[in-house]
């Protein structure tokens, strides 16, 4: 990959493609026996739901302030009396979420192919910083990339162009990869080569656009990236 | 209200506000027994993130279009088989909704008050026709207006712009009236008066922000209007 010309940088997103979520949800339902899985879905839902309609409206609130948002109003939604104490401990867990198992071996394949690999994500610069160190993954990123920079979040262009502003190229040199179907479709739509983490087999959004390459896990980037070749 | 020279008129949501989509749900239950419910949950949700991502990406796509996108990827993602005459069918619905039974007086009280009333929806202009004539409310409107001619969809400042220019006034002239917590919020944020009508008792979102007022139905909205004397 070092002679590609073509693919020069792969940029991931963080929470569900480098990072494994699952740790919220388990903490959620630990806590709240029978309704913690409800509470991190309506969460998790709400959290998405209002970085669109902040950027849409103009009205950007950084990504920690509006996850806590979005926990305040699963908790009232689904009639959850959490204290502040769980709240501190839920919001804790975005700190120190495991990487997914076979994510460290892929990155430091990648990076050894001579690609430069960073983060392009709605997470602030702290949560990211602190999901990087936690997984230990510090080194492996030429660039950890905020949309705060941007005061947007994706799928707004604003915050795609992240990536070749940082890399110094095209869009089209960078392979972006996430496990959200929306965010590929985002990205494919910006300009980025496309790659799906796939990793629960979802039906892709019908967003009249598709990712260049799909797969179960991020062991089947390598593949991808040198079918590009 | 006639000579109350703060207010001037009043733009209202359409589907859930105005128009009943219970018989949406009604329709795929007798098609999906056992799935409708689901079919029609996941569709809507489908419907409304379609819009946010395609106008947060400049990918404007019209709701028409964008309702069977969603309802395409609903069947898949639930795996129901739904044939040609099955999605036509499901589709026209949206050509006759009921209208809330307490609406048509309401509205003809507003209007006998000297308030000139609008539909503001995402809708597309043949959708609203249909829908209005369907639910007997032809003549109400002084305007109905689609965010098709914005080009964007709710809750963009250019789509609630569309009131403003249409009666020739100030946002916080009209009163916009909405079922959905964040179609009010983004309303308030763009400068009307705004009224929620919760009629299921839901939260509202927590986007930092408040509709000035809220009732269980649209027989609560002329005691808000009159309150803003």
């Amino acid at each position: 990959m070092s002679t590609d010309r073509t693919v020069t940088a792969i940029a991931f997103d963080a929470y569900g493609t480098l990072f494994d979520v699952y740790a919220i949800g388990a903490l959620a339902e630990e806590m709240f026996a029978g309704k913690g899985a409800q509470l991190a879905e309506v969460w998790r839902v709400a959290q998405i739901d209002y970085t669109r309609i902040r950027a849409l409206s103009g009205r950007y609130r950084d990504f920690w302030a509006i996850t806590g948002d979005a926990l305040d109003f699963a908790a009232q939604k689904i009639r959850i009396r959490m204290d502040a104490g769980q709240r501190k401990a839920l919001m804790a867990q975005y700190a120190r979420l495991d990487a997914f198992p076979e994510n460290a071996d892929v990155l430091r394949a990648l990076k050894g192919r001579g690609l430069r690999l960073a983060i392009l994500s709605n997470g602030t610069d702290d949560m990211l910083a602190s999901a990087v160190a936690a997984a230990g993954m510090s080194g492996l990123f030429a660039h950890v990339l905020s949309v705060d920079s941007a005061k947007t979040f994706k799928t707004a262009p604003q915050a795609y162009q992240l990536g070749p502003n940082a890399f110094g190229c095209e869009a089209n040199e960078i392979v972006f990869v996430s496990s959200n179907g929306w965010d590929v479709c985002g990205a494919t739509w910006f300009g980025y080569r496309t790659f799906w983490v796939n990793r629960a087999g979802n039906v892709l959004d019908n967003l009249g656009v598709s990712p260049h390459g799909e797969g179960r896990s991020l062991a089947d980037l390598p593949g991808f990236v040198e079918s590009l070749k």
